[in-house]
């Protein structure tokens, strides 16, 4: 990355991007580098020094490492404990049925023969369990990672070990950011790309910037994240995309399986592991009705609590109702709130005014897809601030007033689900599988089928993934007879309801 | 209506469809005429002239009644029910908030001054209150029936007591059924409609063939139903469609309120009133996941129902398998069951072969949206019929085998929860305050804003209707502030999500 | 019954009882004939003279009747509607599975054989079946009612017809009354019983005052309510128990599956039955948190209802907030009511006081086992009353407050599930089958196994009793092995647990 | 303790107890010492030395300890460290609302003035909650720890900073274990206790083989688990009993809160943090369906699981098909089970044989009392064993058959609830106040109140437990009228219910 791009407005917006998305919201686990790197040191407050100190600088990676094979064109963090990382793959596969089923039945006929995917995404077990997917269906892959801090090193060690060229780290600075999207690219190394998988369009973004010639053999990109799929829609608006792109962010099987179904698995968990509090009976606060929401009140009930909605939207807000749970605002029961759960995806919607009369004692975490939901600007600016903070353990802080109330905060207001508890590799499984046949079809469609649009993926496709994930449950679909097709006007195979389905 | 028509094969065809339509699946409960007369009569086969005879003709209503303010525009049953009728219609208005806070909110300014408003709806307390609704936004109505069964007569009676020139009575011959069609056009009294708000599309079609000159002055078409909004479609597709249309058959209001809670509302009540049958530890099966399959099962499991799922689709067979229900094919389980609930939208889930491996005093019932979910053709074919059928209660029949088995069938298959239990008020008062909106927001639209094409209500409109609905839950809506509103790049007051958003 | 028993206090005193029964928590389904009468006659307020009027006097009912076989030993309304009392027999046999397995496992010892029983019951189908089952185990039986106006006429009939001595019809006079015990007795019919089952205690009572002499061939006494053993305990304690008595009100049989699931399975039909209301979302009190409570609760919730509770015991209430229901005080919540619920088994739960505080068309209703939990008294006193009551269907008054507030009070705050709902057969079953066996039990004890007074049956007969219930279910037990017999220090065919475990 | 203790039969006994102990269902948490040595030492296999190092002997703890005042009277592992205790008291005092709030409540008259109570329990966070709050009712105390592997340290080291004689440490031997409590019962120091609290039997036991002198000042015992009262009542039948004891175990607010709601709180948590699973759409058999598995199956179907049960008793069994759960035999569904959770009570609940059946994948955990439900043998004895066992994870091991299979095994069988998840303070605070409450009802009983037997506390006082905790949930009692109490013949402060009561 030259200093020409550091100079440049538009880069340096990008690199608050990059250093942006180390908060957003994803389908994987991270853990916060900082918080790893103050429990090391025994010092809450990182020096600013320490900020800027890349962890690892890339040339080390690149000078060093070789795997059994001989082979050495990646760059990881420790070649060596690629078991360990073969391990979590292992796991992780147990509970993705939907790669696997993938591998198996596509694996005749290769329908990524041919494909040279570069991918940009979280490295995790998960992630690792589709790059070799992608693999077995025929492709060759070129991989880096789309977050600085959210790298499991064991599984990028497993990967390059299995000879797989990836430039991934935990802890890259925003340098070495870029320099393992270009090695991905591979263009220097003479690797000539002809399809995209990015997740938070950074990786889209450098392709469009600084090869833009070789767009003319990419097929299309496939993206996944809200982030992501915003830029390509401005891309689209403003004439710039150069090939087709699918949306997989909108696609059912991620807005109806991955938002609601993984916080209805996190929320119980991430709070249990943070305070061990007891949830029967406690009075709870779901801030948003979404998806997001939804997963946590069925849960929260599910363990006894008492729980109470808060919404904007007058729609969500009669869903709400309709289930038995009280819609009220904030202010009205936050005096006898026990935990408040933010999941508006919208900004400081837990506020200081709203900590200062929080009762003793209570929790409070988020769930949504950004940081800013509650509005810990007071932790930081220490000028001002009459609050004292104090670590009790990994993740968890007592916010303590004057006059000796706490409030437990969970990691300092980030999305607990991904820094507090796991992520079930089966919903993972769902949105991944998504994306390999997002692949499939963009590589695969006639010339004509797709033009420089973004797409959300077909219905059958969607109804495709579902039906690879039935036989973990056991589950058998029924069949429509002839004459049942013809009554319906719909195919015996699919797709079985229109666009618009809700579901 | 003339012979001619009569003559004529669409004519025929439409008849056809009107006779099915007192099946099709609606918004509120009506009670089979045939069931009454076989009642009345100890008689449970309805002899060939029974059939052919009109309860009323058209002759009596129109040239006796008169209400007491003198008015004669009117053609009901017994227009001295019509207090009997009141109560009925005060009794919903009491479960209606949406429309009576539109009143109240929208009487000062009166949208609907200048509507002059022709309607063919199911005629029933709660479509009263929306007429009388429709009437105090300012708009001027006549009014028919979608259906010669579904007519309650004392609120047709007590409509006709306002001097509101309704034409509807239970019982209606085909010839009727035309003949009050054309009496709420109001031609030939002079009258110039300028909205139109349908249910089935039979309205539609009869002002289409009969009076398409009077098009010039209609601004727009209001259909509830799934057919209607189906022929809707065609006649876009075929160009013939002369002014806009609103669909609300597919608003968010209607399919994840209606279709889903009203379900819920429904099935324990349809099979208690039916069967007095306890629900702790039965073994049902639902066949089908959508949202009138996802009602049922909620519910069932909420008194202790141990579930099934049958389903066509991966994607709502694994939304059942992720709320612990067990994805089933009907074979599978069907020796085993102790009721079977069709939900599947389709023909013939149920077959005779099924029957056959029922286990004795098994509960068969529909809540689908047609009567050809469960095959009950062998009821009607004696020549070829070794089962026995014998009635027990309204609505209620014993089938039984050779071999002494009997099966509990409901409603001779019809829709359970529109035979046998009651439409919850609440939950038609957000349909009807979608379908009053759609009229407004028609009525009110600058010229070129629609085309003659089909739209579904602006999503703000929809998310209105739920802000209705609200305070009858004490629910308080939370109100962005300016800083949010910017960061989520919406407005204060809606919409609030984007058009795909699937709630 | 001579003039004397009429003219002693204390026989006036048991007349007092005996029309308190008419209300009294039973396990049965009755009509109040009351407002039957009001039905037929159209006039709401019966008069002092119809009250005063038996609907069949004695005489009528012994002179008249002989069935097929030209039995006449007892006294049924009308013995030609038999059959239809038949079919209703055979309805309830197939939902209870208890019972009918009782037939088919002990009928071949006949453990009953010999016994003389003389059962004082409500008489429906599901006594019935309890009857005919006692005969199949070898029991000769003579019967009579314990409630005035809770006799299914064709029930009784069908007995008749099967030649049981049934004395019962629907709206006895208190003279009918003692009447139809002492021909149940059968003493002046030259009958010695050894048994007796009653319910409530009248049967017993009589018994000990007029035919004590005959006390000396009775082996035992089966009573299933809380009066009746409730005077089972004062007997005892003024030693004046002349004979051993089985206690099956407090079986677990009765109070872990009677209680709680009954009312889960009545309260969401009953409610909707009389009023057609949503559910969804409605803020309902519970006030109570006993079995009865809890089974609404349960109910209630699976219903999408919002549930305070309110409790005067502090373990039931802190049983209902592990739940995560809202433990209030009724008059923190009564404002926003949309439903309230007794089920406190107190009295005036429910005060005036607390009706002025609800809002317009809250739904008020009684749960619990007496009928004055909510205090109507003000419905009777005209003469200070301020308050109108309007009739609005059966079982559903309208109560009207001077500025037009309408509450909506269900069977005048009797009994709800008794009045307006169905009883499950399969509820009932278990308490039947536990009065089966309690009369095995006691007719067949070695001489010195009891002694006079009140017991619980055996803990082994409560299990065996589940045991017969589990079939319906397709349940299927596990088997100890010999080597966790030894560890858990129980025998293979139990009991099972310790007297005092809870369930 | 001497070597003629040692050499002695009893004595041998009595350390198989205590070392059996160590698995024992207890209300508090522990870690397993030897999983600790294994991570410590990377070395899966523990050493027969280790087995058998005490990691403290009694002498260095003795030796050297003084805290901050210069007290000795102690022996702890590490005093610096009480600090840290410090704040995990704090903590769990704020779970701990029912301790609390008799604090405030009670000490004003300090109802255990004169009080020498000697305590042996569990040492963690929440017993010293219970032992600070003893101290400010007016107790003097000397505790000592119940099992050898639970002791907090930290907690440990903070009671004997508060110069609390307190003598426990984590990995005592058993001659430390007894060491520790002769110096609990200080008679050596001249201390003459007149209270004893026991968990388990052994201070009990201990105190009546070598103190029986003492007995004539000791006013009573508390026992709180199953073995300690299985122990009291034998002494009982054999008049050993020298003194009154109170049965905490079987009071309806352990029955009722702890076993139910701490299993509901824990089986989620339990399994998640070992293994991270998708809990929505498993398939999960729980066996047994007392307290334990009731709250299992009430939080596994709040998560979406599918969930089957397996009963040895038809009462319990009943119950769990009311409530919807299918009733099977293991072999019935074991080859599809997603995991497995014993809850049973009994031995080998699960074997070898069992394990063939399962899946690939399946995971087994124990939540029942003992850790014999699942037979484990095959995991030691190596010479007849064909599976391998791969520790993956603290707590969590693959056993892997020939062919590949594997079954994650969770704690090896020991209770997972103990192992691998939090115990909320809470629940435990019911229990500990229910201990509290029997010291002060022993203490200050008239003389002839209690015999000694064995007694449950009365129904008041577990009444008045329960009231102490409804402040924690702004839960509000409503209070009796005079004429409701005379019309329920109950006091106004209760008891309410009789003693049979099953809540």
């Amino acid at each position: 990355m030259s200093n020409n791009d550091n100079g440049n407005d538009e880069a340096a917006a990008d690199r608050d991007k990059a250093r942006y998305r180390t908060d957003r919201r994803t389908s994987v686990q991270f853990i916060d580098l900082n918080l790893i790197r103050r429990r090391s040191s025994g010092n809450d407050k990182p020096t600013q020094s320490q900020r800027l100190t890349s962890i690892n600088s890339n040339y080390e990676n690149e000078s060093n490492d070789k795997n059994a094979s001989g082979f050495t064109d990646f760059a990881v963090r420790r070649i060596k404990h690629a078991q360990y990382g073969r391990r979590e793959i292992e796991i992780a596969e147990q509970e993705m049925p939907g790669l696997m089923a993938l591998r198996r039945r596509a694996e005749s006929d290769r329908p990524l023969q041919g494909a040279k995917v570069i991918g940009c995404t979280h490295i995790t077990a998960q992630t690792a369990v589709l790059i070799e997917t992608l693999i077995r269906l025929g492709a060759q892959v070129r991989w880096c990672a789309c977050n600085i801090f959210s790298t499991q090193n064991e599984v990028a060690a497993a990967l390059a070990e299995e000879s797989i060229s990836i430039f991934a780290w935990k802890g890259e600075t925003d340098d070495d950011f870029w320099w393992c999207i270009k090695k991905a690219i591979g263009a220097e190394q003479g690797w000539q790309p002809n399809m995209i998988l990015d997740d938070g369009g950074d990786l889209t973004h450098y392709f469009h910037k600084h090869y833009s010639t070789l767009f003319s053999t990419i097929k299309g990109i496939v993206e996944e994240s809200v982030t992501g799929v915003h830029r390509l829609y401005q891309m689209c608006r403003t004439q710039t995309l150069a090939v087709p792109a699918m949306n997989v962010n909108d696609s059912v099987t991620k807005t109806k399986f991955d938002n609601l179904y993984l916080c209805r698995e996190s929320i119980i968990d991430g709070i249990k592991r943070c305070t061990d509090i007891m949830f029967g009976g406690k009075q709870a606060v779901v801030c948003g009705y979404g998806e997001v929401g939804k997963g946590c009140c069925s849960a929260l009930r599910g363990m006894g609590c008492f729980v109470y909605v808060t919404e904007i939207d007058p729609i969500c807000a009669l869903q709400a109702c309709m289930e038995g749970y009280k819609v009220v605002r904030l202010e009205e029961v936050i005096k006898q709130a026990d935990m408040i759960i933010t999941a508006s995806g919208s900004k400081h919607t837990i506020t200081r005014e709203s900590l200062d009369k929080l009762k003793n004692g209570a929790i409070l975490c988020n769930m949504g897809h950004s940081n800013t939901e509650i509005d810990v600007s007071f932790l930081r600016d220490s000028s001002t601030n009459d609050l004292q903070v104090e670590r009790v353990r990994t993740n968890v802080d007592h916010v303590i007033w004057p006059n000796g109330k706490r409030i437990v905060l969970i990691a300092e207001g980030r999305i607990m689900n991904l820094c507090c508890s796991s992520v079930p590799s089966f919903v993972v499984s769902i949105t991944a599988a998504t994306q390999a046949l997002a692949l499939i079809e963009l590589f695969n469609a006639p010339a004509n089928r797709y033009k420089c649009d973004v797409y959300l993926l077909p219905k059958k496709m969607d109804e495709y993934v579902a039906s690879l994930h039935l036989p973990a449950f056991d589950a058998h679909l029924t069949e429509l007879t002839d004459e049942q097709c013809k009554y319906l006007g719909i195919n015996k195979a699919g797709p079985f309801k229109p666009n618009y389905y809700r579901y």
